[in-house]
């Protein structure tokens, strides 16, 4: 077994700036059999919600006793505190923006602590670049065993929000939204088979999806089961329904994307 | 020695999502000592040949016994199986789609599996994310030291396909198609030294590419070799005759892409 | 500690298609041991300034004996030779187009080679790639401990440029440029606080920078120190003056991009 925790990256600095890479050369720095994995680190840029979804879905595959740094930080430098979360089984770092909403609701064991061991920070520590002072110097710490009460005080009034839930109009029918188009142009919804459990059950006579001016009555179980250009409808790998199109982009298809909106009929 | 083989990545799942960190967690969690080495996550989307171009240019260049995934998988979810191919030095996962086609046509000993051992699946097995549930769980066993006949089968009839030659038209006279666009804006063609031998010894004096409403008649050895939004050709890197010009993009100045046809004259 | 050296890459090779990955497959065939961390292969390409700051932004933050390879490299295949620089505590391997500049400014012990050791190199040498068939190679090599002395001979006339800096007018006008647009749309520019030293007592009432037809008169500390599209102005964390936006794209507000000029007014 490795002597070192894992280390991953989650992050809104993109791929073309030296923002990520500054971060992994303190994190070696502070220990030099570091092993970093990057998540993502193409984030939405500012948002929260979409750094929120890409570590709740990825997290829990890791093993045990990660450290998984989780940075979209629009409020950096503000009054806003660096926190670590202890769950039952990983440790994250992260701004205290709710960045961690999903993870929270997942865990029942859950401690955060406001990280203010000043002592493992970079110094100076700048004003607009946490990610490299504050986070990657206490990742770099506690990926070489440095114990959690070493970091700061246990914290209760830290952020969360909930996710945005679809909402039962008329019976029968659901209004929510699209939360993620992902690379392929797949639109990710925010339904769960639990808020719509006739789903499970629901075939072309009874379904159907109206999102822009488009209709949906195709419900499949995976991408391919389409003609091209025609819309699907299908439980994704997230857990959320999903609309989608057999070898292209159903976002350019509905001309739709984060935030539009989508009513479901099962009838 | 480390005591685990290396993978490598090559999939279309981009790096703006969650799914590529995924995969990797799982890789951890299964081999905690996993070394793992990205050759291409962003292929185009869907686009199977160009997900076998990115792993035919990488593979050779890697060490002996290193497992390469390789996902380009419209077809995830239908009856399109999961295959392990081991060849003389290296170990693919991947869809039987095609992908691994040009991998086929450079190596000499060639053994291909059908991936059953369902007991390395991560349970529940989406239809729509086999990269992590199925491909990421066996590489990882596989870097651990899995045999490869514990994974599968071994078949004789998986998919393959030829990579479009050019044709010659005329005596001296070739057609062909621009197969990739790569970041800089060069035009890589299908077009090989063996396809015209005369290449070798041609000059400005009887050499002619046509390529949408451009010319095309300096043939040079690197892309410096040309004046500012001069259109040269060369043979690059990858082995095939490319369309290129000097700090700039030859696919803006052709307004040229993937499958835009051309014609050499070698008089 | 590990028994090799770091490889860092800095790089404008993209992350959608096979260059970076070849290189990895190099280094890893030379080095099974190897250790190799992405600084930022999405150089804008050609673009050597660009380069020389990714690499200038974040080589120091690594550890002593690290390899960092810079590949900005429009002239391959030119008679531009390839360098190693060794400076008090990191190796530099780069083309000799200057794309060192900045790290040979800030380091006082220096010495650069001219890279010759053709017996390391990858045979054939491609006249497009050294990124693999040479500098990949050579980095292996070095990250084994190979000591730069057997990489050739030490030369002097190198390349290297200096930062285009900004210029008093009148007296309390200063005159400068962008020189990078980073993911957020943040402003760059070429203006550090030894250039403008009455910034570090500003306020309201005595600043205003002029780009383009917009004014901003708030100089800030942090990026949320304003409002939904106003304009704010702060030093940033790679040492410059930033123009930036909330949340939002500074680059998109003032219509500016790399080069876009401004004026500075200090009363």
């Amino acid at each position: 077994m490795p002597n070192s925790r894992l280390i991953t990256l989650t992050t809104d600095f993109g791929v073309a700036d030296h923002y990520v890479g500054a971060m992994k050369g303190v994190i070696h720095s502070i220990n030099p059999d570091a092993r970093i994995v990057d998540i993502c680190n193409s984030v939405q840029s500012f948002d929260v919600l979409d750094g929120a979804l890409a570590i709740e879905q990825a997290y829990s595959y890791f093993p045990s006793d990660t450290v998984h740094v989780v940075i979209v930080d629009p409020g950096v430098g503000s009054a806003r505190r660096p926190i670590l979360a202890v769950t039952g089984r990983h440790l994250f770092l992260a701004p205290d923006n709710g960045v961690l909403s999903f993870v929270f609701a997942r865990e029942e064991r859950l401690s955060v602590r406001h990280v203010t061991a000043t002592h493992y920070f970079l110094q100076p520590v700048s004003q607009t670049f946490h990610g490299r002072d504050i986070f990657a110097a206490i990742a770099g710490h506690l990926s070489k065993g440095v114990a959690p009460e070493k970091i700061g005080d246990e914290i209760t009034d830290f952020q969360r929000f909930a996710m945005p839930r679809p909402k039962q109009v008329t019976p029968g029918q659901i209004k929510g939204a699209i939360i993620k188009v992902d690379k392929f142009g797949n639109l990710i919804t925010n339904l769960r088979l639990e808020d719509a459990p006739a789903l499970a059950g629901a075939g072309p006579s009874n379904f159907q999806m109206t999102i822009g001016n488009q209709q949906v009555t195709k419900l499949v179980t995976s991408y391919s089961d389409g003609a091209a250009n025609e819309l699907l409808c299908l439980m994704g790998s997230m857990g959320y329904l999903e609309i989608a199109t057999n070898r292209g982009s159903a976002a350019r298809l509905c001309n739709a994307g984060r935030g539009t909106e989508f009513t479901l009929t099962l009838s």
